[in-house]
């Protein structure tokens, strides 16, 4: 009947109004049914449950053997990991799987059986699924003593397909790979040109102290190759050129070619080439998800106009305000911008609105919520008047920083005094007695400021929230000290009594007071322009940040494979004192093992490894594993060859592209920024809620009124009337 | 008289547009005398003398005790240097100075008393002047035993001043400083809050084995300060925080927190402010330029039209055909522009030229001669016309490249095969006769092309003129060979007869095929792109390399003061066993001092200094000086904060400002390019005589005639009649 078309007209409405804000595509199923399940599963429950399964599939690999979740990472001193017994991490995994079937299956029944052919994430998706659980039988029927396990591999995939972000950042990270492929094989050609020439150039000779190069460096093409492509990541920067440097100083002409064509030009290249390609990603991005949310609003309105109680005699399409209220009550959105649309709706007394008007209410959802702080409370007394002018001055904030850096100078000098002293001779009172000074101090700003600011005042604002909290810990840790060792008095010596020793309790204090001093930030512009920046980047970085943990964990648990036969498990003493030797010389490391080529070449991908590029340290975790497991494989030959491989495709991933990626995002927020500062060098105001869509409002292209019919005319499921 | 006054117009004439050809200023001295003067000056002999007297004086660092000419560089093998007696280098000096002298009066002469007071740069040279002739005097005085030359360090200033891009780059740097200083100054900010937070942290405990990370990294506040800005270099990474990873995992996020904020956050933070600083550097200095050369035309257009011959009854400024004929013919420029612009006079059939006729006349010194290639020899035989197509078509080219590149693999072959063999079972027979063959083919392959293309078509190819050159050199050494060790045979052995074994003679053969291997580059696009950008970026990078000179320059100079007392002459064996042990292991090393603490602080701005940064190789010559100075350094306990200060300045002068700036130019660059090559994509010859110029020509602007005459007015020496 008209009454239940109505009502699925209402409900689609909801859900493209939804899909506009959440900028999701519209392309699903429209019925009635599938509404409700489509609603369901974009629920906050179904997407957080999703989420969770994901986290806890993505975790299983830190208590799955061989897990690593042990306090100290020094095989000498650790305790044997929690093994789990079989069937306890392999149920979990089985409850995940499900978890994914259900969203793999509401899935592509919501997109439809035509869209799904042409759908390849959601294919990947069921065979990835398929895989894991026929790995997951044959674990179960070798009761987990099977050697490889394919889904673990696997196990990022869900991460990557669970984000649209992420899918889109790969894609456009998928169309560079062409150019950066050019700049790699350029490298290579580099790489191998040089390697002969160094063949050429470094040769066996009679003497015995003349070919130390040779020797060392350049005995057969593996080496060369792989000192060569270690001196590309500057690693073994001067050592590679010593030897031939202290026979002929014109040797080094050789080195400097290579290092300032390869690394000065080449490597520059690929940032190059990758800013090159990022310039506009931002852009584009936001771009097409703002032609989303026009989609999505323009969707409801069709659908809104096709409703049977309006008056179809007009010849353009409108909607009812009446019918409009009762989408907006039900659908899910921020409750500030529902408020501001529902207001605009009432003050607009036309009865129908058209299809621009119906865009322009909804503008509101682009705009930034501009952050108004309470007012201050109102004194009478003038007393309090003067009082809170004081305190609720810029210039008091400024004393409390000068304070604050007081605080810190003074920990700074007892550090250096206390540095050489031992334990025994170390009297904290001073410091003590100070520490508890400046803390009253701290304390006595906050009550002021609250007392000129009022409490809603004061809070409002991020850099008293975080004073504010340090401060109460700080208070707390103070007072709990004094409980526990007295009031500071000569001779407060640092005894262990209670949780923690007082001169742990006085670290912790210290270390709080430095964090402290960190609410300088917003008082430097220069500063808050970069602490800003960097916030805004976090935000845009999180899609790769995603993929970056998916190639983080393919890595890890590709090692943990690759290098598990690898691991002799030696004696703890003997491991212990090759540990030892490796750690402490170099010369008794090499000395311990009886072939001393393969630990040479090894050695190298070691330094590959140890690499020298900061974004190696970023998975920890994973990384000292792989240290540990590379030691192990220094004492085996054969996975030598491997070990190079695994790592110098770790190097050119993680280091190179990675981190030229992030210089390119980096370059292009931080650019955007600047020009923003530029031209409103008026707005003094810090706003932290700023958004890429934000960033670029003022570039961005409204879809045209065509473009977004004819998209809507393509939609699988929706027929328009008109 | 009006002759002798229409002399000096005419003479003015001619100075102006050659200003304008070279991009000079045209604010110097206009009468006669100095004109001729000004000419002399700007002749190419005494730019070329002047260019050779600051060459000299640079190069007379490599001569002066302490010299390290030397063909090796390690001291156990050296020869003591040859040390020039007093007195030589002196006087090389002081005809250097005095050739300065000369030079700074010219030059002051020729801009006027008024515009001198306002040219700091001059009265810069001047006072380095006297400053470095008060030096040598007392250095004479004091037989050349002085300590302290201060004139050393002061020499670089000669080549700063000699060049005005040197100083316009300078100035670009300069206004960037700000911005640089607050990023350093973030950097110095959150280096020391982790430097506390790492004190606080990792503290003395009680146990022996705990406190590990206190004692080899964080013991005192130097030293502490040293481990972290170490790791900002990336240069100590895994190592730091190894022994508190190893204690609790959880230590570890300390460092990764470390790292992403100071390596990948602030330390690209650098990068992106500079490129920013720099993206309209280019552009802003090409359109400066383009002002000069057109104020220097419309000048030489003002002071011919102010002629006594020519009716002055136009109300319109003009200039009389023959006048301008005069001046051309004495103007020194390049011989193609003024045989164009002398067509296009002869062509024109006006007898007076306007100022806006007369600009444009010029205009064809703003373009790029477009290269010509010779034609192709014509055939009449029908044979012949076959060869030619058959060997001029670029498929005979491709073939050649894959020849060249089996040539390649063969070597790689015998080099991977003889890489185990000793000296003596090595046979040469198989390589040499292969060589033979393919050097025959080579030598074919240039006879046919010239046959096809004719000699003055072929060698006006780049390309081929590289290949022809490589042929020749290598045919050469063949039959050298083939006269002194006869046709390879069985058994052909690397014995010494002659100038060079034959062992060498092939190697040389080999690497000569290698590197021949690079006439490649043309047929592969993107390799083609991306070197004609690095050849771009070589020549807009002039100025930067020149700027870099001087810092290196001045860096080895102070480096060769300041560690001059440290370095002690150790006996040749004690310190044969002592380097020895540096370089074996660097337990041997630690032991052998008696103090490990400073030791162990010195060895960290060694880390510093050996820094993993690819720049700090470009100077080996200075460097390695440096790394054996550091070497004799490390004995010597005081001399280890100055080594420190002066590697941390080093480190971030010529690494972190030098490598962004770098980065900055080629992003700046290689995007430029990269737009202009997706508009152009036709275009598919390779222009190898792009100028900066021609690259933002769409970009510039037109400077306008109100602009123009206001600089002309004033102008300090120039009367205008109108």
């Amino acid at each position: 009947g008209a009454g239940a078309e109505n009502d699925l007209y209402i409900n689609q409405a909801i859900v493209f109004i939804e899909d506009a804000i959440q900028y999701r595509s519209i392309n699903h199923r429209v019925d009635s049914k599938s509404l409700w399940l489509y609603r369901w599963y974009y629920s906050r429950t179904c997407q957080w449950i999703l989420s969770l399964t994901i986290t806890v599939i993505l975790a299983l690999a830190f208590i799955e053997e061989p897990s690593s979740l042990t306090i100290t990472s020094d095989v000498r001193y650790r305790l044997p990991a929690w093994n789990p017994p079989c069937g306890l991490t392999e149920s979990i995994e089985l409850l995940c799987f499900l978890v994914f079937v259900v969203d793999v299956s509401v899935k592509s029944y919501l997109i439809g059986w035509k869209e799904f052919w042409k759908n390849k994430w959601l294919m990947a998706y069921i065979l990835t699924l398929i895989v894991s659980l026929a790995d997951w039988i044959v674990s179960l029927s070798f009761f987990c003593k099977e050697g490889v396990r394919i889904r673990r591999i696997l196990r990022p995939f869900f991460l990557l397909q669970n984000s649209s972000m992420m899918k889109k950042t790969l894609k456009s990270i998928n169309s560079t790979l062409p150019e950066m492929a050019s700049v790699v094989l350029l490298l290579a050609v580099h790489l191998s040109l040089f390697t002969m020439f160094a063949m050429l150039l470094f040769a066996r000779t009679k003497g015995n102290q003349q070919d130390k190069e040779w020797v060392v460096y350049f005995r057969n093409l593996p080496d060369s190759l792989t000192s060569l492509l270690v001196l590309l990541t500057t690693a073994n920067n001067p050592d590679v050129m010593i030897p031939a440097y202290s026979k002929n100083r014109a040797y080094s002409i050789f080195f400097i070619l290579f290092t300032v064509l390869g690394n000065l030009f080449l490597m520059n290249l690929l940032t190059a080439i990758i800013y090159n390609q990022f310039r506009g990603y931002l852009l584009k991005s936001v771009q097409s998800s703002l032609f989303r949310r026009r989609l999505g609003i323009r969707a409801a309105f069709e659908v809104l106009s096709s409703l049977k109680e309006a008056p179809a005699s007009a010849q353009q399409a409108c909607v009812s305000v009446g019918a409009l209220l009762q989408v907006l009550q039900k659908a899910e959105m921020d409750s500030r911008c529902k408020q501001v649309i529902m207001r605009s709706l009432k003050i607009c007394s036309c009865d129908q609105l058209s299809a621009a008007q119906f865009q322009k209410l909804f503008e509101e959802l682009d705009k930034d919520g501009i952050k108004q702080h309470p007012p201050s409370p109102e004194y009478q007394s003038h007393f309090m008047q003067k009082m809170q002018f004081a305190f609720g001055h810029p210039y008091f904030g400024y004393l409390g920083n000068v304070v604050a850096l007081a605080n810190i100078i003074s920990i700074c000098m007892f550090l250096v005094m206390d540095a050489d002293k031992q334990l025994s001779e170390r009297d904290d009172f001073f410091l003590g007695a100070i520490n508890c000074f400046f803390i009253l101090y701290y304390l006595l700003e906050v009550l002021l400021k609250i007392l000129a600011m009022g409490l809603k005042r004061y809070l409002s604002y991020p850099s008293n929230r975080f004073d504010g909290l340090l401060t109460v810990i700080l208070l707390i840790l103070e007072i709990a000290t004094f409980a526990v060792y007295g009031f500071p008095h000569s001779g407060w010596r640092p005894e262990f009594m209670g949780l923690l020793s007082l001169w742990d309790m006085v670290r912790l204090v210290n270390m709080l007071i430095v964090f402290r001093f960190l609410r300088i930030i917003p008082n430097m512009k220069f500063m808050a322009l970069v602490v800003t920046t960097l916030l805004d980047l976090v935000k845009n970085l999180r899609a790769f940040a995603g993929i970056l943990v998916v190639v983080f964990y393919a890595f890890a648990i590709t090692g943990i494979m690759l290098f598990k036969g690898a691991v002799v498990p030696l004696g703890n003493a003997r491991y212990s004192n090759f540990l030892q030797g490796a750690q402490n010389s170099k010369a008794g490391f090499t000395g311990s093992c009886v072939h001393i080529r393969p630990v040479i070449s090894c050695k190298s991908s070691n330094v590959i490894f140890q690499g020298k590029k900061c974004d190696l340290m970023v998975p920890a975790h994973f990384q000292a594993e792989v240290i540990y497991c590379l030691l192990y494989v220094l004492s085996v030959h054969l996975v030598c060859r491997w070990a190079k491989i695994y790592f110098v495709a770790w190097w050119l991933i993680s280091s190179v592209i990675w981190v030229n990626l992030f210089v390119a995002l980096l370059l292009e927020n931080f650019i955007h920024k600047w020009d923003r500062r530029c031209q409103q060098e008026s707005v003094s105001d810090i706003e932290y809620q700023r958004t890429v869509e934000l960033m670029f409002r003022d570039v961005l292209e409204e879809p045209t009124e065509e473009e977004l019919m004819e998209k809507l005319h393509q939609h699988p499921h929706l027929q328009l009337c008109r």
